[in-house]
């Protein structure tokens, strides 16, 4: 479970983004994974409706949108700072993939003001280098080599689903599942099959040790649930009360 | 590094989708990840000029997509389904959280025919249950409790970043081993027990048509290799000789 107060230290930053559809998708893909905070640098064209159009169900995210004039005014007091980039750039940066953000993010939460901020570049050509150079990381998503040029709101959700698995594994606990046959319950369901298969003769056909195994690791892969159980018990039970009738 | 034979296992079905934009969006998506492989089952409204323009450089992708009346064509040949899923069923089916489909994939890579689809649903309403019945397994994307909607085009780019990083993490030496049973193959199986199960009476006892989808649910999750899809067709056909003898 993503803890409330652990969402609001993540903040979203698209700068100068063109289209405002991006940025209503934008609104909807953090909302989804549960974040809530989004800043714009910039942007073409906002307020607009197809951004409200595109952000669906998370008008309150696009309604509590910080507009700045520069990047480095949502940055002051960010203690981590994000940038994504697709292009390897001359000055090389400490980069991270997407895959790799999980242990950095560790240690900086632990921290009480922890502000962590990702930023997203324009839709055309990315963040400038001087913004790169604003960033503690660069991130990249990793993409097919031939077509790398990911949509805006898509990079986003991808960013923002990667940081929910990693929070939740942080804070996770184990699930409940509903009750497992035993190791007897599938003792008798084996011992089950292999009585009807010997009183239909099924075993002439063939190997009959090899059948048995062949069940008996069927069963064991399957691992029925109690229902499952019941139902597979009950169908041969009928076969031989069948069978018995006719002898 | 992606091996391209294994990209090409894969296929994204989209079932009815509405709006021509996430078809495009869609298959920019999943090229970003190298992937290629589209198919359409009814879309609204297909070719469209909308899915051209949010497809960017994916146009290829849109120049090859099949378009089906009805989704188990698509299916037919699978070995291995996947129906993404938001909703909680009155009959729970095998799930998958997007970040276990690891493990799942590798067995059913090391098959020789492997085919292995996803299924994504309606822009409002998801997928049915018949068309969520046809899948092996319901696969979930973890979102925010209070807001689980996801684009289309969104929830289809998460789910091919997460194989992406999978099957770059899967070993390319990978053994190729059996054929593995069809969709169809599959269905035979499912048939024959029911098939056996009206001639007994079986369903009389309980709920007929709950029984049955269990026994589809029990099979889809077991997925019997070539063997035991032969061991069970097997004696099921020995039943209903000896049931048909008497008569």
């Amino acid at each position: 479970m993503l803890d409330s107060s652990l969402k609001n230290k993540f903040e979203f930053i698209l700068v100068e983004p063109s289209h405002p559809g991006n940025i209503g998708a934008t609104a909807r893909a953090i909302k989804n994974m549960g974040f809530h905070n989004l800043s714009l640098v910039n942007p073409k064209d906002f307020p607009n409706d197809d951004a409200l159009y595109r952000a669906k169900g998370a008008k309150d995210i696009l309604d509590n949108v910080k507009v700045y004039d520069d990047l480095s005014s949502p940055l002051e007091d960010a203690t981590l700072i994000f940038g994504t980039s697709a292009r390897t750039r001359t000055i090389p940066w400490p980069t991270k993939t997407s895959s790799e953000l999980g242990t950095v993010l560790k240690k900086t939460l632990e921290s009480s003001n922890a502000k962590i901020c990702f930023v997203f570049g324009r839709e055309i050509s990315g963040l400038s280098n001087e913004e790169l150079q604003m960033c503690d990381y660069h991130i990249k998503i990793p993409t097919d080599e031939d077509f790398s040029s990911i949509n805006l709101s898509h990079a986003v959700q991808i960013i923002s689903y990667v940081l929910k698995m990693e929070l939740d594994s942080i804070d996770s606990t184990q699930e409940i599942k509903d009750e497992t046959p035993t190791f007897q319950d599938n003792e008798y369901l084996i011992d089950h099959f292999d009585k009807v298969m010997r009183q239909i003769d099924f075993y002439d056909q063939e190997n009959p040790k090899q059948v048995k195994t062949r069940m008996r690791r069927l069963i064991k892969r399957l691992q029925p649930d109690k229902l499952e159980t019941g139902i597979l018990r009950g169908f041969l039970a009928k076969i031989e009360q069948i069978l018995n009738k006719k002898n």
